[in-house]
């Protein structure tokens, strides 16, 4: 039986939450298709999630890795495929807990950057699994730049071998994952050298461990690295190399080819690989950080509407906590965040997919675009979707804080997005730098991309806006973002310049500047963010409720930046004191139309009580009896030996005779 | 050894590090005994915390449970008494990693809110171990709302004793420490009910464990509630209570008394309750919140110096990331509010000592403002000093990650502190409450308390600053901070007025404007804070470089705030948009020139190794040789049955036969 205060809830949703969900989906079809998938993984008991909260780092890495294998035989009994409609959800469905993740980027390594003939030899033992593979970059002494990587490959021409080591303590491979007790092989990056010269970064097969007993082969040191915030079901390794020889054929040669004779050949261009990082960064956008967020909102909505808590009206029944102003003002603008990153997300696909249609036609020019996008949007997005997924914990109070209302293990995992694939503010300013040449170039007449072609058409003038209802208004409002994006970004331009023309070293000059660099790289993404929001909700049907809701989340995510934010749009007075007022009225008139429509927005993401794996946020919103029912479940209520040890001989003042 | 880039920091350091460390302590005499009680705890193996970020749920509380049993010992020994000037240090020295916490709270509350004879009867019983105390108030259904508890204590004239029930499931007494598995007694608060007519809530002790073999007693079902995102050394608990029976004089009665016929006394003043809340709130944040954030900042700034990424030079060595802007600004600004809400503790215990005296002169004037600036203040500095560190933990990148950085522990213990103690926006609300009361009684003339007379001083005119230097005047700012105070709290009074003539209901105009309301109170906090500290600067010696650091402290702590919230100054033009470019001008500037003293400034802290509990920030700044030893004495490097039940079917494709 629903709560009624959630069922409630449900009764006046002003529109139809399953067409919500087919367009989230893409279509109904797709909708049917992943709930196909989730339905046979859920209802299979090896899936089940129900007991991670309460298990240790190594039963999680066991239940990852039974997972995995019997992952293999469900596709099997399904008949699903990696090529099929079903595969990209069986991620998803599995909310990542399993294990061989590695597996397959050890094999889209090889299907890029190997050769024919190593494609030919290593793909089919992947697939068939008669090995397990992993990848080796990241260092303990180096992460996101690759180019200070320490571990070396020395070709030896005598036996046509190359010699691996991790030279200082530095050198360590470290965090790669499935790497610390389950891999057998590595792709390896190392400094390659050839007659003493050192040619730079490349990839090499490395077999670690025996594939007849598993124990680690000659010259190999390899472990597990331990206790991490999240993930306990990864076994990330440490990797230590001691002249480990391998075979010449063991470089990945799509690229590069070392020569028996020691030449060193390039070939074909290596475009391609920014290419690799943007497709990772912009996958991981939706399972790894999306999702979260979207679990997030479920869980802190649907809890806000039965927890009760203090009077909002003398003499009344207490409040359900989402009436609260203070509430809403935590939870909806995570629920639109949740929307407009769902809509850049399609955006950016679209682009990527764009991008690849002109790569294979050998034409590189969206690389720079793509590439300033991605990893701009990248940590933009793992950003503020790290803070919602705080925030909606916070906003559960004690309850949040138990690890059984779901909470504490999104935030623990959706942390680390901000710091793997390319640490944020690295990223920040990759796009930032990106900006600043664009905006030269537009300066100087010359053509930019699309994205950037604003930032040439500087408007001059201040916001129109004369009430509060003109602030929801796109064009007002996106205007405001772009105004905002220009000015960041002309203002470091110029700020870089005057540096530079008084005499400052041009790195020293961008190091000064990089504070503010991070400022415009967030403020040209948050633009784009918006007015992607805004476009989208435009070309939506106009049926069933679902344009006019989506609008109300585009102003409330609009005027949620603004509001966050107000000195940006203040600074030069392009929006007025007494606008902003408007705009601050505006954003919290929005909070109590949306709040009208908060549980059926969250219901709309369509996560099941399995997925959600929460007390707090089941469909039924029984918390308080799933609390205490899952509690008593937990291992510290059985019998603990502290109490013959400790307990007794303290109460008995016995002590002192142990 | 320590590693070189580390010593280098220290050679440089513009003041005396162990003048800096006395400042912290309140003199030399106090970091003596400081150090003496943390050379004897940590020599003392049983106190060892080098295993828990292995440790299972359970193992933490066995050995919460080991320690608590051993200081008794250990007090003995060393002639440490809870009176003794030792006494403060041990919870410090131990990082609160024991068990029998709310044992103290317990006999807190029963001094606090017992007769004469009551105390007399528990308080021996309990400092000689013969019971464990606890404190039952928190329930499943309600937190900070006490007067919603559905606890009920019913009197029975015929037997002279109170019948106690949580009626519902939300009753269920949820979150006391030390009562999942340790206590034999607690403190229960219930509604009192005599002859059908409720009194509101009472404090009640009732026996849940026997003390002889402790199985619970009749009527009583407990246990511990499970996984949580920390606190795994303290077995938080649930209680139900099911017609138990307890004698009348176990009504805890300094202020209420229950005769034997039933008539219901009330005696003396209550508020005295307030004033424990406002202790309890100011002593948190020492321990609970200063601490971890002066050691998140001891980790990230130390690692930040040693660990070298990326080039900032072209052709030099890899920098050492502490010389990246974007990591100053990122650590910087932590150290300073770690020095300003030292400062801002002292103002408070100061305060709290002074209210003290006049509440034991019956003299209870000084209660709304010291509740006030306790509940505000908690709000501000748990939330300040959660960001940060999770700051500290981002800017350390994957290493940071590793539960073996110490940050995730921190951070995971550390947000807790924005709930327990009063909900932050609850409290925030709180504070508002007063000033919006203090802004009307000071615009009618009346007087109002000292930390809130500027409320009635409104000075008009603007931001008086002419070039960068001069926002590195104390005047400067803080007169910038208490404009926007004002602002804040007369633009929303004026809304709340303006609501409530145009006939919305008093608590609707209320609610309407909590968000805006919320910002008043955290910049009351803040101008408090900014002003303290320059104060605290101004009287400093000038001796040994102390004064000269921490005003530069000052200024960034001051400087931070606006350039973090810029839109709060430019709102009405106080401060204008060529100011604010000199504001950020100063502030970046400031960075370069703290950086310089960044290591020496957060070895002032003062912890060691032991204490930190950190691979990335140990004295020595050896990090990877640490992360390394450390990691490989994780249980995840012991043989996994993973491999002989799935890794060898899979590879040996056996799995079909399995």
């Amino acid at each position: 039986s629903v709560n009624p205060d959630l069922a409630s809830e449900r009764q006046t949703a002003s529109f139809s939450v399953e067409k919500l969900t087919a367009l989230l989906d893409g279509g109904t079809e797709q909708t049917r298709i992943r709930r196909a998938v989730v339905e046979a993984i859920e209802s299979d008991p090896v899936f089940s999630r129900e007991n991670q909260y309460f298990q240790t780092q190594n039963e999680r890495y066991e239940a990852a890795v039974r997972k995995a294998v019997h992952l293999q035989k469900k596709m099997h009994e399904m008949g699903w495929t990696e090529n099929g409609p079903e595969y990209k959800y069986i991620y998803r469905a599995l909310s990542g807990d399993v294990a061989f993740l590695l597996h397959r980027v050890f094999m889209r390594s090889i299907s890029v950057l190997g050769s024919d003939k190593q494609i030919a030899k290593w793909i089919p033992l992947a697939t068939q699994h008669k090995l397990i593979g992993s990848y080796a970059q990241t260092e303990l002494g180096h992460g996101t730049y690759l180019q200070g990587l320490e571990t070396t490959a020395v070709f030896d021409t005598a036996t046509q071998e190359f010699i691996l080591n991790t030279p200082k303590i530095s050198a360590m491979k470290w965090w790669p994952g499935d790497m610390g007790r389950s891999a057998t092989h590595t792709v390896v990056f190392a400094q390659l050298y050839i007659h003493g010269k050192c040619y730079g970064i490349h990839p090499f097969i490395v077999q670690i461990r025996s594939l007849q007993d598993h124990s680690l082969c000659p010259g190999i040191t390899a472990g597990d690295i331990g206790p991490k915030m999240n993930f306990e079901h990864i076994d990330n390794g440490y990797l230590l190399l001691k002249n480990v020889r391998i075979p010449r054929e063991n470089m990945l040669s799509k690229f590069c080819e070392v020569r028996p004779d020691g030449t060193y050949v390039r070939q074909g261009s290596q475009k391609i690989n920014y290419f690799t990082m943007t497709s990772v960064r912009i996958s991981l956008i939706s399972d790894e950080v999306l999702t979260p967020l979207m679990k997030a909102c479920t869980i802190a909505i649907r809890y806000s509407a039965v927890r009760r808590q203090s009077k909002l009206k003398p003499g009344e029944q207490e409040a359900k906590i989402l009436d609260y102003q203070t509430q809403q003002e935590k939870l909806l603008p995570q629920v639109a965040a949740a929307y407009a990153f769902h809509f850049i997300n399609d955006y950016l696909q679209e682009l990527f997919n764009r991008g690849y249609g002109e790569i294979q036609r050998k034409n590189f020019d969206m690389l720079p675009e793509l590439h300033a996008l991605s990893s701009g949007f990248k940590a933009v997005i793992t950003q503020h979707c790290t803070a919602g997924v705080e925030i909606c914990l916070r906003a559960c109070g004690g309850h949040g804080y138990s690890l059984l209302s779901g909470l504490p293990s999104l935030y623990t995992k959706i942390i680390a997005s901000c710091i793997y694939e390319g640490e944020n503010t690295i990223l920040l300013l990759q796009t930032a730098r990106f900006l600043i040449k664009c905006f030269m170039a537009a300066n100087a007449g010359q053509p930019v991309p699309p994205s950037v072609t604003y930032l040439a058409a500087v408007k001059h003038g201040n916001c129109p806006a004369k009430s509060k209802l003109d602030f929801l208004s796109p064009d007002i409002y996106t205007e405001a973002y772009q105004h905002v994006a220009v000015r960041l970004t002309s203002s470091t331009a110029a700020k870089l310049q005057d540096l530079i023309q008084s005499g400052v070293k041009k790195y020293d000059a961008w190091n000064q500047c990089t504070v503010q660099l991070v400022q415009a790289a967030k403020a040209h993404c948050h633009y784009i963010a918006v007015k992607n929001f805004a476009e989208t909700v435009e070309k939506l049907e106009t049926k069933a409720g679902i344009q006019k809701i989506m609008k109300h989340l585009c102003d409330l995510f609009a005027l949620h930046g603004i509001f966050s934010n107000t000195g940006a749009f203040l600074h030069d007075g392009y929006i007025s004191a007494v606008q902003m007022d408007m705009v601050t009225a505006s954003y919290l008139d929005l909070l109590a139309v949306i709040r009208k429509d908060a549980v059926p927005l969250v219901d709309a993401f369509d996560f099941t009580d399995k997925s959600l794996n929460s007390a707090l946020g089941s469909y039924d919103g029984q918390v308080y009896q799933r609390l205490y029912e899952w509690a008593q479940k937990s291992p510290t209520n059985q019998m603990s030996p502290a109490y013959e040890r400790y307990l007794k001989p303290l109460l008995h003042n016995t002590l002192s005779k142990l």
